[in-house]
C-alpha cells in the first residue's frame, strides 16, 4: 500500500480554533492499526443541537442503525468515532458492540444514551472487539480540550493520506459563530449519501430541526456530487453539531433570515471537507471538476455529469492525460438521459474540442494536451437541449487505485 | 500497451466451417494501424435474412445509424466492418463516410444500398478516410472465400488480444445446419446493448422477423449480461444473418417447433462469444461468474449482480486474490433493490463465507484465499427475500486495465 501524501493534498493544514463546549481527544485504542490512534472522541458539555445524514446503502453498518435511532431526540453529549473496523455487516455481534461502545460513552459523560453519536469506519465484516473502547473512553473524556482538531481528523483515517479539516466563521443574529469540520474518506466514495464519515461543531445558538434542514439542503452540492470509485459505502455518516455556546437568540427555523450569512459559510465549509476527499481519491493525481449544462434537467444534468465521472474509460484517460474526449462522448451516451450527439459542444479548460456532434474545426491536440497536463482539470459539456445544469468532483483512475484496492484487506 | 495475450484465452480457437452461401475476406487498409488488416468483408452470394441488435447510446455512430436504417428491408449482401476508427461523433463527415464506403460496397458486389451493412471500431471522434475502402473493396469481394474466419475476427481487432470465435450445428427441419460467429472487444464493454461487434452467420434457411425474434431473445441471457468496465460504446453492433443455402422449407416464425435445437445452438453460440469477450477484458487475468438469488424479482437480481459485477472495489479485490466479501455486502448494499442485511449469505466458488448478515461461523480464510487464487470464480449471493435470479459475468480490474486505457489513443 502507498503511503505516499495524495498529490493533491493542501499545502498547509487550516488551523481550526476552538469551538466553545467542544472537546476532542484521541486514543490508540489497537483495533487493528499499530503505532497510530484509532479513536477519536468529541464531547459536548451541555447537550448540543444535532443533525445527520447517512448512507443510502440497503446494508448500512450498525453504529448507522444506532445513530438513526438516536437522531429524533435531537440532542448530544458524545460522539465516538473508530477507524480499523466498520463494524458493519456484524450482525447480531456489530448490535452488542455499538451497545457496549454506547455504554462506556455514557459512563465516561454521564448521558442518556440517546445523547451518544457513534461512527465506525474500517474493514467490513469483521467483529469490532468493542471491550478496547471501555478501558479508553472514560480517560479520553477527562483529558479532552479544545484543541487537537487536527489530531482528532488524523484518528479517524483509513486509507486517506491526509487528515481533512476546514474551518469558518460567519456573523448570526448579531454575533460571531464559528464552524468547524473534519472529514474523512478516499475510497468507497460515491454519491446518494453522506459519502464518508464528516463531523462538524459550530458554537451557533440553533434548534436540532434547523440545523438539520441546513445540513440535507447543502448535501446535494456538496457531499453529494463527489464521486471517487462510484462504490456507496454501508457506513457514510455526515454529523453537524451545535453546541449554542455563542449565545444569541436560539434559531428554530432554517428559514430565519438571520442565518443567511451562517448558511453561506456552511456550505462552504461542506463544499471544502467533500473536495478534499476526492483530492485524497485512493491513487489520485488528478482532480476534475466535470459541469454539464444545457440538459432536459437539473436531474438529468446531474446524471449525465456522474455517468462521465464514474467512467473507467474516462478516468483512466485522465490519468494518461490523455485528451481523449470520445469517452466523453460515449459517457454522455450512456447516461440514458435525452442528448442530441448533434448539438454536443465539449470543452476542456477553456478548449473547445468538440461542437456540433464533432471535433471542433479549430481543434488543437497541443492545447487539449497542455490542460490535462494540469493538476485541476475542468470538463464542460454542453448538451444545447434545455437548462439543465450540475457540478460533479472526481478524480482520474490510477494503476495505484488497483493497488491500494488490491491488498487493503491483506 | 501490453500485447501480452490474455491468460484467460482459448488454448486452441475453434475450427470453423464453411458456410455455404458466404465468403470473407480481410485486407490492410492502412486506416490506422501499421502491418495488420483492418478491413473486414462478409460476402452473401444470394440475399441473406438479416437480423441486429444495436448499442442503447444517445450518441450512436454512423454506421449504426446506417445499418439501423437498412435493417427493415431485411435482407444484406454484404457487411463491411472496419477496426481503428469508430467513425462515431463525426457529424457531417461521419455520414459522409457510411455513404463513400457504402458506395464502394454496392459497387462490389452490384446490390442495393438497402443490402450494405457497415461497422467501425475503433478510435471515437476522428474523421474516417473513407476513400481507403474505395481502392481494396472490389478486391476483396473479387477474392473473398468460405474459409478465412479467423483472419477475418483478427482483422477487427482493437485492443483484443486473441480473436473470438464460435461455431455450432444444429438439426432444423431434418437438415443439418451450421452456425459461425465472430466477435470483438475488450473495453468499453457494458450490457443493455450489443455490447461490441459480433457477427453471427448460418446456412439456415430462415425468414428477417424469426431470425430477429431469436436474436433479440438471447441478447438478455448473453451479451447483455457481461460487463468489463461498465462503459457503453457508441459503436456496438450484433449482426446475424441466415443465407438459406442449406435448403429445407423456410421457417418463417421464431415459434416455429423445428427451431428448438437451433435456437439452442444459436443461444450456446451468443453465448460463448459473450464470455470470449469477458475473458478478454482489458488486463483481466481472472474470470468471473456472478450469481444473486432469492431477490425480489429477476431484474432486481440483475441490478444487484451488476452492481457487484462493476464495482471497483469488488474488481480490485478479485485481482488482488483477497476474499474480501464485505465489498459484496456493499455492492449489494448501494444497488438499491431490497436486501436484508441480516438474510445475506455470500459464498465464493463452494465456500460460503457469509451467512444470517455475519460471517459464517465456520468461515475459514484458507478456504476462501484458495478460492480467489483460480482463474475462474464463482460469486453466489442468496438475498433470502423472493424468487429473483440472475447470473452476470465479468472480470477483474487490474492495474493493466489502466495502463492499457490511459495511452490507447496517443
Amino acid at each position: 500500500m502507498t503511503t505516499t501524501i495524495s498529490p493533491l493534498a493542501p499545502k498547509v493544514y487550516a488551523d481550526l480554533p476552538h469551538i466553545a463546549g467542544v472537546r476532542l481527544a484521541t486514543a490508540a485504542a489497537g483495533i487493528k492499526y499499530r503505532n497510530r490512534t484509532d479513536v477519536m472522541v468529541m464531547v459536548f458539555d451541555r447537550p448540543a443541537s444535532v443533525a445527520g445524514v447517512f448512507t443510502t446503502s440497503k446494508c448500512p453498518s450498525a453504529p448507522v442503525e444506532f445513530c438513526r435511532q438516536n437522531l429524533s431526540h435531537g440532542t448530544a453529549r458524545i460522539l465516538v468515532v473508530n477507524s480499523g473496523n466498520a463494524n458493519a455487516f456484524t450482525g447480531k455481534k456489530g448490535r452488542e458492540a455499538t451497545r457496549l461502545t454506547a455504554s462506556a460513552a455514557i459512563d465516561a459523560v454521564g448521558c442518556a444514551e440517546t445523547d451518544v453519536y457513534l461512527a465506525s469506519t474500517g474493514v467490513i465484516g469483521e467483529p469490532l472487539d468493542a471491550t478496547k473502547f471501555a478501558g479508553v473512553l472514560g480517560d479520553m473524556a477527562e483529558r479532552a480540550n479544545a484543541d487537537g482538531w487536527l489530531e482528532a481528523a488524523k484518528a479517524i483515517m483509513t486509507t486517506d493520506t491526509y487528515p481533512k479539516v476546514a474551518t469558518r466563521t460567519a456573523e448570526l443574529g448579531g454575533v460571531l459563530v464559528t464552524i468547524n469540520g473534519m472529514a474523512k474518506g478516499a475510497g468507497m466514495i460515491a454519491p446518494d449519501m453522506a459519502t464518508m464519515l464528516s463531523f462538524i461543531a459550530t458554537d451557533a445558538n440553533i434548534a436540532p430541526a434547523a440545523l438539520q434542514a441546513i445540513l440535507s439542503e447543502h448535501v446535494g452540492t456538496t457531499f453529494n456530487v463527489v464521486t471517487v470509485d462510484s462504490d456507496t459505502s454501508t457506513s457514510d455518516t455526515l454529523l453537524a453539531f451545535a453546541t449554542g455556546a455563542s449565545g444569541g437568540t436560539r434559531i428554530e427555523s432554517a428559514d430565519d433570515p438571520r442565518l443567511v450569512d451562517f448558511k453561506e459559510a456552511f456550505r462552504q465549509l461542506m463544499a471544502d471537507l467533500a473536495l478534499q476527499v476526492v483530492r485524497d481519491g485512493e491513487g489520485a493525481r488528478k482532480m476534475v471538476e466535470i459541469t454539464v449544462e444545457g440538459a432536459e434537467t437539473d436531474a438529468a444534468a446531474k446524471r449525465i455529469a456522474f455517468s462521465i465521472a464514474n467512467s473507467p474509460l474516462v478516468k483512466t484517460a485522465i490519468a494518461g492525460e490523455d485528451a481523449n474526449w470520445g469517452r466523453i462522448v460515449m459517457a454522455v451516451g450512456k447516461a440514458g438521459e435525452q442528448a442530441d450527439r448533434d448539438r454536443l459542444a465539449i470543452w476542456f479548460g477553456e478548449v473547445r474540442v468538440a461542437v456540433d456532434g464533432e471535433r471542433d474545426p479549430a481543434y488543437s491536440e497541443a492545447a487539449a494536451t497542455a490542460v490535462m497536463r494540469q493538476e485541476d482539470i475542468a470538463i464542460r459539456v454542453e448538451l444545447g437541449i434545455g437548462e439543465g445544469r450540475a457540478t460533479v468532483w472526481t478524480c482520474d483512475l490510477t494503476k495505484e487505485y488497483v493497488a491500494i484496492n488490491g491488498d487493503y484487506r491483506s
